[in-house]
């Protein structure tokens, strides 16, 4: 079935906590339930096998590029960015690809 | 189905040409045929969505940890990353969790 995914990692600042991080994914871990677009929705903390590895990755799938869009701009969303990753993101990578 | 994800993501140097990024496709997408631990191998190039964004992306999934590092160490593989990825790789962003 062909789509539309989305990826993105991040490496969280020096003094970030568990908390902070678990925060995080039970915030995004939410999201599936309330933007109808996610069709597939991964996430995960780094697993340790090699020393240059982000920290936290997502791996979101959608029907094409809309859907995609409908979750990047949703305010939920939106709200996980701004008040649980921006304040600790150190450094941020990601790409959109078809599937 | 529990498992062990693999990511990763690359900023292609600037003068890299078309064919120099279809190859690396194309020789990524062997390995599956290849390399039997592969359970799951996505790749594409960045669609264009965001500027931001990185140039090309892999998703591979394994069994476990295990698998991964068979993929990671793999003669193909290695092959492929030394004759057509790291000659064109300006960053790399790379990330391996538990699903």
């Amino acid at each position: 079935m062909s789509g539309f995914r989305h990826v993105v990692m991040f490496m969280w600042a020096e003094g970030t906590t568990t908390g902070q991080q678990e925060e995080v994914a039970a915030r995004l871990g939410e999201l599936p339930g309330v933007i109808p677009e996610i069709r597939g929705y991964s996430l995960g903390a780094d697993a340790g096998v090699n020393s240059s590895s982000y920290d936290f990755a997502v791996v979101a799938d959608f029907a094409d590029r809309e859907g995609y869009l409908a979750y990047r701009d949703h305010p939920a969303h939106r709200a996980v960015i701004d008040h649980f990753i921006t304040p600790i993101v150190a450094s941020r990578a990601a790409i959109q690809y078809e599937t």
